[in-house]
Order: structure tokens, then C-alpha cells, then sequence
């Protein structure tokens, strides 16, 4: 049996392997577009969205499943880095790639604590339940958000089409209807600003 | 009656608004010693911390409101900037300029939400219930385990005497009588190595 100190040892481990979230940049910037944002930067700011809009999920959804969710949905990221959302030959790689992070991080908790966290992550990457599609929302609408205060800065930097930002978006409105018309009312003025690529035919 | 688009409007208003909490520097350096924290970042990793230590607080907690607890309890410090621990000259107008903050920045919220986020807020600062007193714990131990890991750079900098140290953590032993019991352990042995000053008599 694993003793009170080993126990211990092995969470302070963890928590000081995940202070490595804070110096993964992301492409999308603060809302002042002064900087990027970070990996922990990103997650809290989730978290708090998940305490405040709970109410615009579709269907009825454990807040307190919710904050974990996103706290925790990047730590992959440690290792696998970044993926762009819209780098395509990134997302071919991406999914094993990060697997095999969460098989390392999530591994280096106590047993019943890794397990827990690790059903987390593969429930957020399912995205088959109402927290994991809520969770998805936020982690959507958030980037956007962001960006459309902004001015748009990282969707020009990368010439980001209508197309793209649909696509990535396809179930978006199945976790908030609400949420995602708003989405699209800020993508559309994003348009008219010349910010995102308009490349309907 | 507020309609439900102005209602989201100052939620959204809300979530940009904390934007600014990933400027916020704080005196603690990351880990690796290579920069300093914002506090996103803090506040998301004690939310972390909250998930995966509270089996170490003296008294049973919930950890559900231990989590929102943690990723809101510096927000006023949008407004009153982040006072370092031992800057007893800031101490002193700290409360003042904390109070006025919370008034506007949790005002920004829905009438019920600002509500409920500022009695977390209050709950934090008076410290009187088993969950403000194992965040509190989180909170004072944090920065002691990334300093301790940085090799003590943020103690050496602002020359932090053992007493210091002692007085901040007056009541973290009654949050959680392990973790301070492990957090003297890493005192004393900052305090071999020259790191914290050693002003016994």
C-alpha cells in the first residue's frame, strides 16, 4: 500500500509538471490583442465562463462536472502542444499525440485520481454528453469572443475563411442554440469588417 | 424586466472584462524560474490544486464551491493590483482598494450572479468557513512549492525572512495540519540552503 507521503508526493508532482501550462502559447490573443494568451490562461477563463453561462446549454448540464472538464481539457497539450484550430495538417497528428500525453500525465496522479481526471479528458474528446458538447461551446465561443474584441487580429493573421469557422463549429449550436447564434451574429459583423474571409459561393 | 440578450450582454460584458487578469503579474516566477505568473494562471492552478488535494484539509469541504472560490478570488485585483505578500506598506490600503473593485467588478454581473460570486469573494476574505480556510491554504502554499522549485529566486529577490513566512501562514495549519506540516518541510530546507532568511533569535 502506497503511503501518505508517497501519496502526497506523487499530486505535488502533478501539480508542478501542469505549472507548464502556463507557458504554452496559444495563436489567439488577449482581448486587447496586446499579447497571446496561455494554456492556463485559457483554461481558467473557461472555467469562469462555465459559472456564468451554464444557463445557454441546450440541455440541462452538472456545472460542477463542467469546471473540471475544462480545467483539466488542455493539460494534453503539455506535451502535444498547440494545434491550431485551423492547421490542418497539425489535426492529423494530433489525436495520438495526445493520448499519449494524457497517458503520461494523467499517469503520474495517485491510481483512482488519474482515472478520474483521464474520464474527463476522453469524455471532453467524445463530446457525446451534455457537459463534454457544453464544454465545447465554451471552448468555441471563447476564442471568438475574444478575437471579435480584438479586432479581429488572429483571423487575419491567418486568413480565416467563413468556411472554416463553420466547419469547426458544426455541432456548436447543438450544445447552446443561444451561444451560437450569438457566434453568429459576431462572425457576421467580422465579415463586414474585412476581419474573417467571406467565401461563400 | 431585463431581456434575455441584455442579460448576456453583461455576462459577456463580465468574461472580457477578466481578460485583464492574464496581465496581471505577479511576484511568484513560474517553476522553471524562466518568468513570472499572471494571476489566470495562479488562480487557475489552485482551482487545480482544489480537485486534487482537498483530502488534506482538516475539516470535510466542498469542493465545489472551493473551485469557484479559488478562480475568483483575485479578481479584484483587475482594479487593485496584486499586492506582494510581504508589502505591508500595500497591506495596509489593501482592504479599501479591494472592496471598491469587488462593487464594480462583480457589478458587471446579472444582479443574482454578482450576488452569489461577491458572498464568495467575502466568504474568501473572512476566512471562516472549512472552504475559505483550505483556499487559503492553497493559496499560501502555491507559491511556496513553484519558489521551491524555482531553486527560492522570488525569497533571495525581496530577502523574505523565516518570520515573514510564519506570520502569512499563522492559520494555514488549522486549513490543513499536513500540508503545513510538508510546507515547513520546504521551509526549512530553503532556510539550509540560504534561500529564506533564518531570523530566530
Amino acid at each position: 500500500m502506497i503511503s501518505m507521503d508517497d501519496r502526497l508526493k506523487e499530486q505535488i508532482d502533478f501539480i508542478l509538471e501542469i505549472d507548464k501550462m502556463k507557458e504554452i502559447l496559444r495563436q489567439n490573443y488577449l482581448a486587447d490583442g496586446s499579447a497571446r494568451e496561455n494554456d492556463a490562461d485559457h483554461s481558467w477563463h473557461l472555467a469562469m465562463m462555465a459559472l456564468i453561462l451554464s444557463e445557454y446549454s441546450n440541455e440541462k448540464v452538472d456545472v460542477t462536472r463542467v469546471v473540471p472538464m475544462v480545467l483539466t481539457h488542455d493539460l494534453v497539450e503539455i506535451d502535444a502542444g498547440d494545434t491550431y484550430a485551423y492547421d490542418e495538417a497539425g489535426a492529423l497528428t494530433k489525436e495520438k499525440r495526445e493520448k499519449a500525453a494524457a497517458d503520461r500525465i494523467f499517469g503520474i496522479l495517485p491510481k483512482e485520481q488519474g482515472t478520474w481526471m483521464r474520464g474527463l479528458w476522453d469524455e471532453f474528446e467524445a463530446c457525446n454528453t451534455p457537459e463534454s458538447k457544453f464544454a465545447h461551446v465554451l471552448d468555441n465561443s471563447l476564442p471568438l469572443f475574444l478575437n471579435h474584441a480584438a479586432g479581429g487580429i488572429s483571423w487575419k493573421e491567418h486568413k480565416v475563411k467563413r468556411s472554416q469557422i463553420y466547419k469547426r463549429n458544426r455541432i456548436t449550436g447543438d450544445g447552446s442554440a443561444k451561444i451560437w447564434e450569438y457566434m453568429q451574429e459576431l462572425i457576421q459583423e467580422n465579415i463586414n469588417k474585412g476581419n474573417i474571409i467571406d467565401d461563400r459561393s
